[in-house]
């Protein structure tokens, strides 16, 4: 899969999971929803989840600033229209009260009416996308 | 969630994601295929994805055998339905021929009838079962 076919593949899923490296050298993995603009991927903590579960990635990504993001397809009834999509990246985290914060906000906003941000935004500056899908792509 | 709920509900799922990390200090990315047993998740190599993609998980594991394993719910039209599961713990490589393997085999070929498992299965050996849900828990 070439790199923008996985990049058009990511900016149109809806839900992705964000892995972090911890302090102790462990993984650290949850969902996210985000939104990518060019070669970055914004996402922010929603109200909802708990705060202490919410903040680790925050704390990961300050310590161990590099992350992958993945997006992928899942059907039982037909592999052949598995695929998966992978940012790597480097994470920073941004005011969301500064220029690319409100963006980001704004973004996110776009593609999720439902949206209650809270406290700081991750921006993941991607490096590589990658993927891989079963069969040839039917509509990209 | 209780860490009992967290497993039932991870046990349940049709496919999660794997985290490793990588020599580099790199988180490492991909879905899985997987089987629970007891505190244990059985996961193998598809025949299908490319051999290249598949073996960074592998080469992480012996490197780095911590491991995060994630399964989610995602529906764009109601977020009190959410939620996630996570299990924490270490990954280890095993002879898909030993007695472990080959039952960690027939687990997942009970699971998914499709599978063409290729090469060594991935154990992972989960130390803590946790997860969130947006709403209380409807079925479980």
């Amino acid at each position: 899969m070439t790199p923008d076919e996985a990049r058009a593949r990511f900016a149109a899923a809806r839900v992705a999971r964000l892995a972090t490296v911890g302090a102790d050298g462990r993984p650290h993995l949850v969902p996210i929803v985000f939104a990518v603009d060019d070669d970055r991927i914004y996402s922010v903590v929603d109200a909802k989840p708990k705060r202490t579960t919410a903040l680790q990635r925050l704390v990961n990504v300050r310590e161990h600033p590099a992350v992958a993001v993945l997006a992928d397809y899942y059907e039982d009834a037909d592999w052949d229209a598995l695929w998966w999509v992978r940012a790597d990246g480097t994470g920073r985290i941004v005011d969301p009260g500064g220029d690319e914060g409100r963006r980001a906000l704004v973004r996110l906003a776009e593609r999720y009416p439902q949206i209650q941000p809270t406290g700081d935004v991750l921006v993941v500056d991607v490096d590589r996308w990658s993927g891989w899908a079963a069969a040839a792509p039917r509509d990209l």
